[in-house]
């Protein structure tokens, strides 16, 4: 059934993404029948106990594995990513509104660090959304090449922070940044740097919104890091499953209970779905879920597990990614990463030829033809290539992609 | 692979719902490797030829399959229809205002039709939003027995529309109704009712706004129908595929270009994801979609298409329903449907045992036990029965399922 296509193919997609052969079988079996119900899993009601369970059940393995605290909700939601743009927008400046019974739309502030192109975009959906947006930092700003690719995270004795102690002015309602910036290939040191960047008394009064889409279950989350964070979220579609999902992890006490009574504060009318409350009510069934993905994500997470958790997937996440660095830097400059080291992303590496696009183009082509290595040319608005290393890649796929790296750069140097 | 489990099993659940075992094998079989790629459907990028054909076949399609004309855009959105009970509104109100200029919220007046529980929903949303809601009719107050459910679709002398030709004051933004209403079982008597029942200038003024989740390629719509549609939207998960994808077609000239100019006049400032106009300049690509659920929509509107199309199962699903009904109304009282005949839905039937909970209870255990119909618990709300006969329940198990209602009833009286 897996095919013999299926098993010569090396996928390094940006997302949607590889996911593991035995997890898509048994997938295969449970959309025909789950678990011997005589229905297959998308045929189920969502409100059935199988399926309860089921979604319980991932929800419970995701605060295993991440180690989330019990002052967190965990919610399934849809929408992607883009959606908690808006969703983390609306909810946390709704309950700010409240929280302070402000309606003076200058006095709340939102900090945005600004380090590839996703936290750009969601910084520019604040702002449409009617927030007074203070960029803290713009990686472009910090590139050594003057260009206006996002290739570093400035130094923290640059931010530019919102007071968040001034007895006379509000602090921002939060500091929003992503771990991972998917398209740029720019990561965070560790995930605990915010921890070492932010002063103490800005880390006490502002929750951090985290977009981790791209590298959740990548890298342990530190539980220091649990006490500031107020929200997590990630699309499901990078090492949680197929896409559809969303997973949203909120701080309770930051939660609005009835988002409307912000509206006489000046506060957004927030669509019904998008209420952190209802999801949190309905336990993610507040309507019929994306059911097949979330099924998916619970192999993915039940697997997980097994494989001994973040902390053993961790370990081989940093091989994969040093084979591969070191791969471009041992090249004698025939491949180019100029990302400082501290900011080069684990999961998305992009890189150039110094020869130039066409070159690029044939290490796409040979790629597949010669090892079957698929979906590896660079987001379009920054080209190049791009090799994604998600938990379901192999340290094997990537020790063959090395190979083939150095092949090809020895025949076409 | 199919397994016995599943041959024995007739699911006749409300939504999610049964599909074609030959689709769910071919899904099973896409989902480890995509037409010979070597990659399953959920691990291809979004933007692939590969997907963006698939994704591009299923809307035309649907374009196909409902005759929709060239003056609507096709959209795959996520949310289900609960999504758009906010984003009709969202969008709909803030083309209003721009298009009339005005600020004045109780200017803006929307007319919803409330003839079952999703329409009520579907209301309260648009009140919560900030829309002065005129309700034209309640299915609750035409009840018979006084009682409090939604029973019948009140007569269209009895409407209350607001003002749509009245040159002093402005026309409602949209007419809004369910079709189907598939936890109370009334569905209008046929698609184009609301032609015969609205008077001329009214539809000449007013789009109307139509949910039709679960009664959506089950009959024909008409060319007449769609001169007056302004919005015509549907989960998935009853008749089109697994549960994470919702189909909105929307008449192009209602589509708002920039939400954010409407804003000044009061409108609501609309999150990125909902805003239609960014799912129409991308494709419904504009963030990666619930991809599994269009793959499986996909195959099954092509094998709609070779079944001879809606045409076709219409007659079916008319001889299904009749069979149920006939069941039901010959059975001397001991089943019972108190709609009028002229609003009973085809595709969700819900009825009670005169002997109460407890005989339903019963008849919902031997359903499964003796003939393993699942799934047939009427919704938590109302209690009793609901048999769902969407397109992929064939003759075959209805009947069935009314052999087992004559041997249940001859039994038990």
């Amino acid at each position: 059934m897996s095919g013999s296509g299926r098993e010569r193919t090396i996928n390094m997609g940006a997302g949607p993404c590889t996911l593991p052969t035995t997890i898509l079988e048994t997938a295969a079996q449970g959309l025909l029948d789950y678990e011997g119900t005589g229905m297959g899993v998308v045929e189920l009601s969502h409100r059935s106990q199988e399926f309860q369970e089921l979604n319980e059940r991932a929800q419970r393995d995701i605060r295993r594995l991440l180690r989330v605290p019990e002052g967190f909700e965990v919610l399934f939601m849809q929408g992607g990513g883009l959606a908690q743009f808006s969703c983390v927008v609306m909810n946390l400046v709704n309950q700010f509104r409240l929280a302070n019974q402000t309606h003076k739309d200058d006095e709340v502030v939102v900090d945005y660090l600004v380090t590839g192109s996703w936290s750009l975009k969601a910084s520019k959906e604040a702002a449409r959304l009617g927030c007074r947006v203070n960029v803290v930092a713009d990686g472009r700003s910090g590139s050594s090449d003057g260009s206006s690719a996002f290739r570093a995270i400035p130094r923290p004795a640059d931010w530019r922070l919102s007071p968040a102690d001034d007895p006379k002015k509000l602090r921002p309602a939060f500091l929003y940044y992503c771990d991972n910036e998917t398209v740029d290939g720019v990561e965070f040191p560790s995930p605990g740097f915010p921890l070492e960047a932010l002063p103490g008394p800005y880390l006490d009064n502002v929750p951090l919104v985290v977009d981790m889409s791209s590298n959740i279950l990548t890298r342990q989350i530190p539980l220091s890091l649990w006490n500031h964070i107020g929200i997590l979220f990630a699309g499901a579609q990078k090492n949680l499953g197929p896409a559809g999902l969303t997973l949203v992890l909120v701080r309770k006490n930051l939660i609005p209970h009835n988002l409307d009574l912000a509206v006489p504060f000046g506060g957004l009318r927030v669509p019904d779905l998008w209420c952190y409350k209802h999801s949190v009510d309905h336990r993610s069934l507040y309507n019929t879920p994306p059911m097949f993905s979330i099924y998916v994500a619970s192999l993915v997470l039940a697997d997980l597990v097994t494989r001994g958790g973040v902390e053993a997937v961790e370990l081989i996440n940093a091989q994969k990614s040093r084979a591969v660095y070191h791969a471009i830097d041992s090249s004698l400059g025939f491949y180019r990463n100029t990302i400082p080291h501290d900011a080069r992303s684990r999961i998305n590496i992009v890189f150039n030829c110094q020869a130039g696009p066409p070159m690029e183009d044939l290490f796409v082509h040979e790629a597949d033809s010669c090892y079957g290595i698929k979906q590896i040319k660079g987001h379009r608005s920054v080209g190049g290539i791009r090799v994604s290393l998600y938990n379901a890649v192999s340290l094997d796929q990537v020790n063959t992609l090395c190979t083939f790296m150095l092949e090809f750069a020895a025949r076409h140097r």
